[in-house]
């Protein structure tokens, strides 16, 4: 508990009765304060309409992160001691003056002062009315006072742009820019922050990250699960396009095409990232189906097993036409990318859960050797493989560097090998969760990791055509099997180019 | 037996009673055969002074290979067929016409024409007499005739660059170029190959390997040995200049320096080797004590054992200047390497027997993370490291690329790893033996790997100052402990630039 580097904050949890504040939230504060970032005066207050004393919440709390059968700890007693719930009804204004002054009454028993974090891991119809009742409270500081308030929101951020701009509008008059915290759990992971210490920590690899070494940039974010647990009455009105690709898929993006920042700040960092959305172009001067795939699965079989269409999902219209997955070729059209396909996908019930972006490079100028592909004791000549540069993100953690050597023997024969670096197995130590780095970045008030307004805007931007398109009557996803790759026509979308789609394995 | 890819020789080795023969090219030859490289109709006959019959040098030869114990093998039978043995005295020019007769009979025998290869595994006092002989016995072919002749050679090829010449000169009158094999067996070795094929069959590392992103390259040939097995009388008159630096570290460096071929052939890349001798640099405008060291080493410490010093060697005179270390700075003075470091450096009696190409890039420009390095809990901030491509050749052929990546946890932190190719563990089959390849690309014809009497004199060349500077009288090597890595000047060399050596591990 003397870590110096510990943080000291009331951390407030609205929705505190939901899946995320159970499943995410309270593990990484756990273990945030087993860590020793988080003091003993830090008070964690969960905040829910539902009625539930202290000694409830603490008990659920310690049943869903040790386990209902584990012995309650001596350290865990401890920590219970900084766990309170207080019932408000989010919608209800006026009652949040009645939250504010029992928070300060937990924070003067605990001693904490002058920081308060508020989680809002709520619907996202609830996001304003919060921070209205925030001010209703007088949670809000003064512009010129010491204490500090950072909010912090999960997507979704609006259906689409005017939406979004919307409640940037409305959340942009109460609180200003850097009170707000956009969470975007992927950018917690170590391998997409290795992205950055990767490409600018080694001298090697920024020279050849451009459009005279690469050949083209592949970002897949496929999932395995369809929509289990409850998740279709919200996943049929967003689609792949708004779940996965206007966030996940695009901040990937701009962590492998960013330029250098000129110091590791977050302003520095969002402002390249922004460069990055506002140069993203699809298409130019072609039609949408050319560089745009939709898709949604019907049955099929998926590691074995038989697993029914999106359309007989549970909370699915049967005429439903949302997408579950999206293909599209963009193009970062700037000086360093200029004519660079980046191909980006994301899809529901494809072969495994697995993220990925693979950067292929060019293949060499001269074909001065043979190559050879062996399986066991039976080997024949085949194209060369291009050097690939793998992040992935999940589901294991690793960089992985495709590259030719010589096959033993009398021929000068190329080997494919893969040279690998496993996060897990290089480092004997629990990688942390994502929102246990994304919560101590808020309590220290890190931004780097965290979506800017003007970054939301650019994406919503990128993405809008993609969302009117899909929304023509005339448009349809076309279909494809669960546990496969996604549809024939994403498949076609590459070959015009003379590529193909990887199939990353899960390992 | 039914390889496609087999050749069908006669074999001739001079020098058949000697050590060169029966550790490796016997055993060479006899895995060639084994694995079909060579047919059955290919004699294999010693010839030396030594009275012996052909049952007695196949006894020899299969306690070499086999061991002592071992049985006599169906295969071994098989084999020991092909197996001759003739007396003759090199020198004496007026019997080779015998022993062309005899050879013919042999070739008789078992149906060999056409190609004949004589292995010189002789003193280099003998090379011209030997060949001298052969034309005495009617064994070189009209140049217009279709039958074949290739004589093959090791090192020392002259004591300097004037006796090169001569050799050269000598041997040109009888042979003609495409007739001499010149074999240095380090090139051999899958690794010194793969460096042209890693180089040249990935496309990310040729842009990187110029003056823009090479810091410098370190070349090391350590040898743990001493004067063992009465090495000691040549070695005196030889030194480390003429035994090692002259031969493979030069090799070495061509072979990392090199510009690429425009076609994978023997002499488009014999080339482009000789462009980097001849653009080879050493201390433009200093003295040669600012780029060159000489050591000698005196009795000291390796692996716990205490070994003595070079002038208590066996045939080692007490007052000898013979340097048994030398490290020195050049520069490939050409366009793609100017103002690069390449620090050369081998010696006897080092801690480990490891051979390596190291190329140090440059650190990135900027320095946006801290860098930790931890053993076990304790970690401290270091300067970064920059990125290393090691080619290690020997032990453990492998290749490895230092890198920055993010120390898992909740700071920018770079952690250095290696990611590794290591050969046998990426082929589950034996590495065929240096001798093997090499005898191979003889008997195919294919000189590739052997070092062509313009590259020679090149090599040459280049140590010739440094020969002379040795030669001073005011000249002594600088003395190193046995077991260390060699004399403090070579340090101090690295140390004014701000480099400093790799210390290599066995592993």
């Amino acid at each position: 508990m003397t870590n110096p580097n510990a943080e000291q904050a009331t951390i407030l949890i609205f929705g505190a009765s939901g899946d995320l504040t159970a499943r995410k939230l309270l593990p990484a504060l756990y273990h945030l304060w087993q860590d020793g970032y988080l003091t003993e005066s830090s008070p964690i207050i969960g905040i829910a309409r539902r009625e539930k004393t202290d000694d409830s919440f603490r008990e659920e709390t310690r049943q869903t992160i040790l386990g209902a059968d584990a012995a309650k700890t001596e350290e865990w007693q401890h920590f219970a001691q900084q766990l309170f719930y207080r019932e408000l009804d989010l919608t209800a204004a006026g009652d949040y003056e009645r939250m504010t002054s029992q928070v300060a009454e937990i924070e003067e028993q605990l001693g904490s002062r002058g920081k308060r974090i508020v989680y809002l891991a709520t619907a996202p119809s609830l996001f304003y009315p919060s921070v209205e009742g925030l001010a209703a409270g007088g949670m809000i500081p003064n512009r010129d006072s010491n204490e500090i308030l950072r909010v912090v929101l999960e997507k979704p951020f609006g259906h689409d742009l005017s939406s979004s701009r919307e409640l940037s509008n409305n959340l942009g008059r109460i609180l200003s820019e850097d009170q707000i915290y956009r969470i975007d759990h992927y950018l917690g992971k170590e391998t997409v922050q290795n992205m950055l210490l990767f490409r600018y920590g080694n001298a090697i690899f920024e020279p050849l990250l451009n459009r005279n070494h690469v050949d083209h940039v592949q970002i897949t974010v496929a999932e395995s699960q369809g929509m289990e647990r409850g998740r279709g009455g919200y996943y049929d009105q967003s689609g792949a396009i708004r779940d996965v690709l206007q966030n996940h898929v695009l901040q990937l993006l701009c962590l492998v095409a960013m330029e250098p920042p000129a110091m590791f700040r977050a302003d520095a960092i969002r402002d390249e990232k922004l460069k990055v959305l506002k140069a993203l172009r699809m298409c130019e001067g072609a039609g949408m189906s050319d560089c745009f795939v939709a898709g949604q699965y019907e049955s099929g079989t998926q590691n074995g097993e038989r697993v029914r269409g999106y359309r007989d999902e549970e909370r699915i219209p049967a005429d439903s036409r949302t997408e579950t997955y999206v293909a599209l070729k963009a193009e970062v059209d700037n000086w360093r990318w200029a004519g660079v396909p980046f191909y980006l996908r994301t899809g529901k019930r494809l072969p495994h859960r697995v993220t990925e972006v693979a950067i292929q490079f060019k293949l060499p100028p001269l074909n001065l050797f043979n190559t050879i592909e062996c399986e066991g004791d039976i080997c024949e000549i085949v194209n060369a493989r291009p050097n690939t540069l793998i992040f992935r993100i999940q589901p294991k953690e690793a960089i992985t560097l495709m590259m030719s050597t010589k096959r033993p023997g009398m021929q000068y024969q190329i080997h494919p090998v893969a040279m690998d670096f496993m996060y897990e197995e290089a480092f004997e130590r629990r990688l942390p969760e994502a929102y246990e780095r994304l919560l101590l970045d808020v309590l220290r008030g890190d931004s780097t990791l965290f979506t800017r307004s003007d970054e939301l805007e650019a994406a919503w931007e990128f993405v809008t055509p993609l969302l009117n398109y899909q929304s023509l009557p005339t448009s349809q996803p076309e279909i494809y099997a669960a546990g496969s790759w996604g549809p024939r026509a994403a498949d076609e979308m590459l070959r015009r180019a003379s590529h193909c789609w990887r199939q990353p394995h899960a390992r």
